[in-house]
């Protein structure tokens, strides 16, 4: 059995400590978080420590903390010469202190407390500094998911963009939807299947085959239109954005 | 068994074709294609007419057609006082030619020919000149849905300018986070699991609650580094735009 310790209590810990806890092939032996109450609804209290001084000897050292935090924490470790990786999406592996041996574990998802999430499903990018840990690595994230992949540090900067679009962006465009719906005394529920044919639909067809729309028809009266329904100027510049990047697009490709 | 004829033979078209024809309680007697080969693969072909002097006698009429064409159909029909309606989300019941009574059908969703959807998980907005009129039109859209909704012309142009955020805007953002990925060397395929949970996130959780991300955190390095990884001047715009509207949100609320 692997032993792993998990570092932090935010989401990606959280997430990752429900995970290690219901598997079969990880002995997930303790975890620190400086309240132990953000994760005692997880896993015994008795492996829960808020004092870097008590980690206890593991095979895999997880940082799941924010990025600002993680060449201090990583520096504050009471041991050398471990296995200690982070799990951020757009930090070099490099700002981990060096006296341990170091990696990434970066599970393409996004993690929220209040929503448990399937790691089956998820590609965990996974990266070491010496191939001799690699297959440690490789075979922990194995047990959490049939989708693990050597990713460069380019490329997972690269993904980690591309999730601010899919994920970050994409979300707070479902917010805009739902304040116009409620100004309008409208229930965002109208839209819940549209949100999930507009995702599903990419799952088969190119997100290039599945754009319709007024801004990929050129359908300039409906885009006026809606310009001046939209008298929110947040919304109005967005729209404006987003409609000429799908023109642009479309004459480009 | 209410008699209907669609008029147009594009996406929204195809699939309410589709619908009716797998209907019991709609008779779909015709349907009028510039192009009879267009809906051949749908309907018997002695159904089809491409020429309106030929329109057979029905109970409802419903012109799928674009926004632009809606009132010169509509006035080239070859008969009057029978229920003619249109099913565009932005274009006004008033743009029907008046001899006939006048109606919406608006079913609120994204259609492509290459994928038929399920209408019963749709809401159809509908909306009639005369109240006479709004029993059938209620009644054909409950034989497809369970969800039909009387909505007012204001509310019906929300809904689809919201639809325009939550669907041509979103798909948008999917077809950038492909281009990233296959500049990266990437497959997209990585990012679909997040894609799927992003939707899945906001059946239950209010998108202001499932907004994750360094812009919500405001976590300027992160910001930053994006920025500057991202080169293409259209993508960068949108970075900015969206980072800034989170922000700007995170306050308002």
């Amino acid at each position: 059995m692997i032993k792993v310790v998990i570092i932090g209590s935010g989401n990606v810990a959280q997430n990752l400590i429900q995970s290690f806890v219901n598997s079969k092939d990880i002995d997930l032996i303790q975890v620190f978080s400086r309240q132990k109450d953000a994760v005692s609804h997880l896993i015994d209290t008795t492996k829960i420590t808020s004092d870097l001084a008590n980690l206890v000897r593991a095979d895999l050292y997880i940082l799941a903390i924010s990025d600002n935090a993680i060449a201090l924490v990583s520096s504050q470790l009471p041991f050398e010469n471990r296995l200690v990786v982070h799990t951020a999406g757009s930090v070099s592996m490099e700002l981990l202190d060096k006296k341990n041996k170091r990696g990434v574990f970066y599970p393409l998802q996004t993690f929220s407390k209040k929503r448990m999430v399937d790691f089956s499903e998820i590609t965990i990018c996974i990266e070491t500094e010496h191939d001799s840990d690699f297959k440690l690595l490789e075979k922990s994230a194995h047990i959490l998911s049939d989708k693990v992949q050597k990713i460069s540090e380019v490329q997972r900067k690269a993904l980690h963009v591309s999730a601010v679009f899919v994920n970050n962006f994409v979300n707070h465009l479902y917010q805009i939807g739902h304040e116009i719906c409620l100004e309008n005394k409208l229930s965002f529920d109208i839209l819940k299947p549209l949100i999930l044919e507009t995702a599903n639909k990419v799952m088969t067809l190119s997100p290039k085959e599945a754009q319709t729309g007024p801004a990929i028809r050129n359908d300039t009266k409906t885009i006026e239109r809606h310009l001046h329904f939209l008298t929110d100027d947040n919304q109005n510049t967005i729209y404006k954005t987003l409609t000429q990047s799908i023109q642009h697009n479309g004459k480009k490709l």
